[in-house]
C-alpha cells in the first residue's frame, strides 16, 4: 500500500464517545413528552427541526437544544410549561458538561501514530464545544494541527488539504462517518478508514458503499490502524 | 511609521452592522417581560445569565438565544408561556437570517486596501453565521485567509500570527473593540487602529486606555485607514 504520511482523524465517535450522551438524552426528552406522543412521533418530528434548522444553526449542542425546545412546544401546541423547558436547557448543559471518555484502544493508538505520522483533528460542530472535549481528552498534543469545520464535504477537505500543503494520495482520513469522514475524502483521491460506532445520528447515514480499491479500509476497531500503516 | 504588510479585520460591527441588530432584539425581549419586571430587571438579569453560560456557549446568536429563554423563565417563576417562548425562537430565527449590512465606507475601503496589502479577517461567534454573514457580505474575495475564533485574546492572536507566518511587527489590526481587537496585538507587539461603533455590548466593554505610543491609532471612520496606512 501507498505511505500515507498524513492521518486525518473525526472526533465524536471515532475519538471519543458522542452519540451515547444524545441517545441518553433523546429517551429522557421522549419521557417527557409521552403523555403528548408516542416515542416514533416524538423522534420523527425532533429529527425534522433538525433538519428544517441545520443550514441556520450547523452542528452541535446548542442548536440541538433550540431545536428540542421548538419541538417541544410544537408537539404539545403550546402546553408544554416553561419548568419543562428548563428541565431541556439543563440537560443541554449537562451534555456541555458532560466529561469526555475516549473509545477503547484510541489513547495508544494515537500516541503511538504520532510518533511515526502527521496527525490532523478534522471535526465538525460548535466551535467552543469542540475546543472544551479536545482540551478534556488529554489528546490534544499529538496533533500538528486542528481544523474545526462547520461542515465536513469535499470542498471543505480541499481547503484543508490545500491549506496544510498536503496531497490527497498521501492523506489518510479515520472516521466513524462514512457521509462525514470517508467519501468526500475518497472523491478527492485521498483515502478512508471506515471505524463504526454503536449507534450513527440519523443525518450521517447513507446509502452509498465506497467504491475506492485500494483506497479504503474497512476497520472494526482504532486498533488495527497500526498494522494498516505497516506501523 | 512602520509598513504594516498585513491588517486584520474584525467582522461585526467593524464590516458590518451585528449590535444594531442585538438592540433591537432587547428592545422586543423587554416589551415581552414588561409585565413582570421593569426594563432594568430584564437587561442586567439577561446579561448575567449571558456572561455565567459565556464559557459553555461561547459567543454568539445560539447562545443569546438559549440565554435569553433561561432569563424569561427565571425572571416569570416559569409563568411565561410556551408560546411566548416560541417568539423568542422566532427572534433568535430573524437574527440568524437577517441580511449583512456593511458599514458605510467599508466596500470601497477594503476593496482598495486589498490591492496593496495582506488583509486578514479575524472574527469571534458561531462557526456557521459567521461564515454566512461573511459569504453574504460581498467583500470575502479581498481576504487571504478567514479566522473564526471561539475567542480573541492574546494567546489566540499569537496563534494565528505564527499559522501564517506574520511577525507582530508588520501587523496592524482593525476593529470596534478594544478588548477584543485592540489591546491583545498591541501587548504582541502589533499595531491597532479603533473604530467605534456607536453601541458595544457590555461584555466588551474595558477601562483599560491603550498605551504603546505609535501603535495605537484611534479613528472615527474606516475611511482614514488609507491616510494612515499611506496608501
Amino acid at each position: 500500500m501507498k505511505p500515507y504520511r498524513v492521518i486525518g482523524f473525526d472526533a465524536d465517535d471515532t475519538l471519543w464517545h458522542n452519540e451515547n450522551i444524545f441517545d441518553q438524552v433523546h429517551a429522557r426528552y421522549r419521557e417527557l413528552l409521552a403523555r403528548y406522543h408516542d416515542a416514533a412521533t416524538v423522534d420523527r418530528t425532533l429529527f425534522a427541526t433538525e433538519m428544517r434548522n441545520l443550514e441556520r444553526y450547523g452542528y452541535g449542542v446548542k442548536g440541538f437544544m433550540l431545536s428540542a425546545i421548538e419541538t417541544a412546544i410544537d408537539l404539545t401546541d403550546g402546553r408544554i410549561s416553561a419548568d419543562e423547558i428548563r428541565t431541556l436547557i439543563r440537560l443541554g448543559h449537562d451534555m456541555l458538561d458532560h466529561p469526555v471518555e475516549l473509545l477503547e484502544g484510541v489513547a495508544d493508538t494515537v500516541g503511538a501514530l504520532a510518533r511515526t505520522h502527521r496527525l490532523l483533528l478534522i471535526t465538525k460542530g460548535d466551535l467552543r464545544d469542540q475546543e472544551r472535549k479536545l482540551a478534556k481528552s488529554g489528546i490534544a498534543g499529538h496533533f500538528a494541527h486542528v481544523e474545526i469545520l462547520s461542515e465536513k464535504d469535499e470542498t471543505a477537505y480541499a481547503t484543508v488539504l490545500r491549506r496544510h500543503g498536503i496531497n490527497a494520495e498521501e492523506f489518510l482520513m479515520v472516521g466513524n462517518s462514512l457521509k462525514s469522514d470517508i467519501l468526500p475524502v475518497l472523491a478527492l483521491g485521498g483515502a478512508g478508514a471506515h471505524v463504526p460506532y454503536h449507534l450513527l445520528w440519523g443525518a450521517e447515514r447513507v446509502e452509498q458503499t465506497p467504491d475506492a480499491p485500494g483506497r479504503f479500509y474497512q476497520l472494526k476497531n482504532i486498533r488495527e490502524l497500526p498494522a494498516l500503516l505497516g506501523a
